[in-house]
């Protein structure tokens, strides 16, 4: 199938001429035309991002694949580092004698050629990239051989493939690094929908963890409780709930007084700093990130008389620290939790005959997205 | 000498009735009449502190000493737990059939009793209460033998003695349990003329550490930046240098770009926020205190992209979780570091005839020192 997708995708050449760290694109005359989603300055991704085609790509050196992407995210990192309030570099190419970035982070591909040094991968491997901010919005790509991931063979569906680099692993380790939990311990998040948020809930349930989870008010949130308490949530609430005084009790009562020690945060600001009163002594808490665009903010004595300890978590530093040999183990570990697919909407651009109307098509899905609580978007190129 | 001033505290009887926990206090018709300094009501130590007598011990049970404090002193910890803002439960007696408080946390006693099945400790033994909260601002009090910590016999004055339990060890281990530091590595630190901060310095510079120290400013600003230096303090300045943007890049001169990795703070708000800019990725911030009763309040990025992590730091809790020898080599460490004394005056309460007298004194001395910028005082009883 996947095969049969990368037919679908040829087109003519064009006469681009895109250079990609030390000569990893070139002209070529093979007839494979490429597009990525490119922009030159950051800014309002409705206003910024184009898409651009790209001449087909050489053979692979000897220590390199050629990957095609089939499917990748726009996750809301991706969106900041696009706005440039994310403190990393994105993806530098060089398009026809101009510099351009190319966004995302992950993305599932399929190796379509391999160099002839490379060992352990095969033409028709399902991979993701272990490199932080490769530039996944694009179609062909070459790569080192040691910075893919090789995905378990079944088990895992290409939505799930394409998101699994991100939000899945920062969901485990979270739940695993800080705070030695047991079968019944609980823990608190916010977020709670987010797709690190459901994770953390299919995760915990699989582990015997309770969850309590906080989300915004939202037209349709009878659904959302429902979808999450089938995904294995404990408890939802929305942020309403933290004012009312009798939360605390029933806390200490669902928890039989067993002191929550690991509480998982996206959001910051007050309402993170009133869950902080449900945590017990010697508690961790994580932050993932700030959907607030508010400081995280605690009474130092929270910090001295609860013993708590804050910490920030973020999987491209786990990745920067971490073997090829660990980050294939994650993903196996990973694959073999069967999480659920995130809600998900496919923009698929392959149809689009210009860049011209793919970047309108585009732009338009950046523009719905703006306005929130839409389902996640996977772009094909 | 110490004898000496025993004899000078010898007093005629009261018909006061005091019992304290489990009747380790009781009316006895031995002639030696004891002071402490009480409260029944929390609020302003000026306002609600009384020095009340009470009438001389019976010997002490078989498992435990009577012990006779010497000095005593006032800490801003003691003052909050008196003003009922501190989380923690004062030693509470009875005393003429009514329930008091009474205030100190720490000081240096004399053992002036020993019960028959007591080991390790003789007449004359200086001691320590590793107890939180026994209620040192009073004269005999009996003590299991197992809550007090012996000192070493030399090497340490009276002074250094009464303010070793606090302070000290706090600075100590909070140089030693976050960050691993090497020869070179800096700290910063602010409340840096505290008691813990000159403690900081000291031991820092001891371990060649290299401090950065804020201040507040005050009218002997250039005094206090002498005497920090002297210390061993790297460089001091008041929080208004964190206006300056060229300061972080002195500071990266001086560190020649090793990044700072350990902040201690003991007064959160805006300046603290401000001070994290300075740290290195990876780095901790342990908090030990809030003299601006701001929260801490940090951009979650810090968390995040820096990889900070936030920890409380409380003696009352180490000293929760150690054993008797672990207090007692900790003591062994500090006394060895030979710390200068710290700026004190001695509030001598023992040539007061009547409660009433030392009563107005005592309360003189609150008003004083609610003006700030005083020197530490140690209570005489």
């Amino acid at each position: 199938m996947l095969r049969q997708t990368a037919t679908r995708l040829t087109r003519p050449c064009t006469q681009l001429r895109l250079l990609i760290r030390a000569n990893a694109f070139s002209t070529s005359p093979a007839c494979f035309a490429n597009r990525a989603v490119v922009y030159t300055e950051t800014g309002n991704p409705a206003d910024v991002l184009r898409v651009q085609s790209y001449d087909p790509l050489p053979p692979p050196p000897s220590d390199s694949v050629t990957i095609r992407f089939h499917l990748s995210p726009i996750n809301p990192s991706d969106i900041n580092l696009v706005q440039g309030v994310y403190p990393v570099k994105p993806a530098q190419l060089e398009l026809s004698g101009q510099q351009v970035f190319v966004g995302g982070n992950e993305g599932v591909a399929e190796v379509v050629d391999v160099g002839t040094a490379v060992q352990g991968l095969r033409k028709g491997d399902r991979v993701v990239v272990g490199k932080p901010q490769f530039g996944t919005w694009s179609s062909h790509r070459v790569i080192q051989a040691q910075d893919v991931i090789k995905l378990p063979s079944s088990g895992l569906s290409d939505v799930n493939a394409a998101t699994i680099i991100v939000n899945p692993p920062t969901a485990y380790n979270m739940l695993h690094s800080f705070v030695e939990l047991k079968e019944g311990d609980w823990v608190l998040q916010n977020g709670a929908n987010s797709a690190v948020g459901q994770a953390v809930i299919q995760i915990a349930a699989r582990k015997g963890l309770k969850t309590i989870n906080f989300v915004r008010k939202r037209p349709d949130l009878d659904n959302l409780i429902a979808s999450l308490t089938e995904l294995g949530a404990t408890h939802v609430f929305t942020y309403d709930a933290l004012a009312d005084k009798s939360l605390a009790k029933h806390v200490k009562q669902w928890t039989s007084d067993r002191p929550i020690r690991l509480m998982l945060n996206c959001v910051s600001g007050k309402d993170t700093t009133a869950m902080t009163r449900l945590l017990g002594d010697n508690a961790h808490l994580v932050s993932y990130g700030a959907m607030s665009k508010q400081p995280l903010s605690l009474p130092t004595s929270t910090f001295i008389f609860k013993n708590l300890t804050a910490h920030g978590y973020w999987q491209n530093r786990w990745y920067n620290e971490h073997s090829r040999q660990e980050r294939e183990e994650l993903m196996r570990t990973i694959t073999d939790l069967k999480l659920k697919e995130p809600e998900h909407e496919i923009l698929d651009l392959s149809s689009e005959t210009s860049d011209e109307a793919a970047t309108q098509r585009l732009r338009e899905t950046f523009v719905r997205m703006e306005q929130g609580f839409g389902k996640k978007v996977l772009l094909r190129l």
